[in-house]
């Protein structure tokens, strides 16, 4: 056996997996047929089904539930994933993140502020007040929430890629964020500029709004500049 | 065999796989062991063992050369990825996605306008001279060189995450981008304007380069939104 088999023959499988879906017309949650049916529909082995498989599912297209079968991934109608091989960030990527983040999620905040629905405002003060009960609690239910209202303020802006692409920059530092939360260890601040933020949105202050979310993240930012240059 | 078998043992392989190029301090283009050195360093058969490269190669955390054997890939380090299974984009998408980039694209040409050194401006006029020639060409040559265009922009711009996050969103639709520039037909203009950007990033004026941007793809999305809603 070659070094390296049969690529083009996982490529074909996943192609035509995906077509299976498409042409199926299935949706993220529909049940996919099982392994053998798809062996069997496609001619090859099930070692060879299954190397195409776990590619789909690396990248969130299909979802292998154990014992259970196969279904159409949440994630297949993303144009932005988050890289799930990130195990670390270096504090120099931590600071780009941040930076990516002062660049973006500002103006989603001013969108939010044009087009947030009465619901959608009332679930983000629920979250803030989330918040609030954590002030003083566990670190990662303080971040849970923290990272709750920054997903929701991008959702509420109304513009899935942008929705997607903030979800993306806030799920590959997961752990990190954690570590900021620890860092930037004024966590009333934090909870009060997320309030202000609320406020300017709620207020349909679109202006406002983006300047506060800019002054906020950049403060976080500054705060870990700082710390990392003279740990304690 | 059940339905789904182990899925633990090929989630615990990526990890491995991972540690390995981690603590190996490998770098992107760097070879790894061949399949049976890794075998039998795990302890585990050749198809699950293929299962979890898969997985790695789908992400772009290793590349798998036919006959020549198994490298770190480039995409091991990036924070954010375009989504791999994207095979055809919905107008909806495709406009939501224009979106996308009128709020990220003009703040990169702000940043690129105060960053970029003399070779990096020289090469975006390489760039530009290279779409001149294409303009009466062929669509696949010229639609990329206006797509090394946006690229070289974003990378002028000096973050790596945000430059992630604008190749995945130009990657993504590639095959729809050169849609874009059938439908998109004053190719003329296009060129135009990227030229009136070139020259506000090379002026130094941020916040000239910016506004350029925003118009530019602006022009873009107001031109695709009025022909899909008025075919000819």
């Amino acid at each position: 056996m070659s070094e390296v088999t049969r690529p083009t023959l996982s490529d074909a499988l996943t192609e035509r997996m995906l077509e299976l879906i498409r042409t199926g017309g299935h949706r993220p949650g529909d049940r996919l047929p099982s392994t053998r049916e798809l062996s069997q529909r496609f001619a090859v082995t099930t070692p060879t089904l299954r190397e195409a498989l776990r590619r789909l599912e690396a990248t969130g297209a299909i979802e292998m539930r154990h014992g259970s079968g196969i279904y159409v991934g949440a994630d297949i109608e993303r144009l932005v994933l988050p890289n799930p091989n990130m195990r670390e960030i270096h504090a120099a990527q931590l600071l780009e993140l941040l930076g990516a983040r002062i660049v973006i999620e500002p103006p989603l905040a001013a969108l939010a502020a044009e087009h947030a629905g009465g619901e959608e405002l009332s679930a983000l003060q629920r979250v803030l007040d989330e918040a609030g009960r954590h002030l003083r609690g566990e670190d990662a239910e303080l971040h849970d929430a923290n990272m709750t209202f920054h997903r929701a303020t991008a959702r509420m802006a109304g513009n899935s890629v942008l929705n997607e692409v903030v979800d993306s920059l806030l799920t590959v530092h997961g752990p990190e964020q954690r570590e900021i939360l620890q860092i930037f260890d004024d966590r009333r601040r934090d909870y009060e500029e997320h309030l202000a933020i609320l406020e300017a949105i709620e207020a349909r202050d679109a202006a406002q709004a983006e300047s506060r979310m800019r002054a906020h993240l950049v403060d976080v930012k500054t705060v870990i500049e700082h710390r990392l240059q003279s740990p304690r």
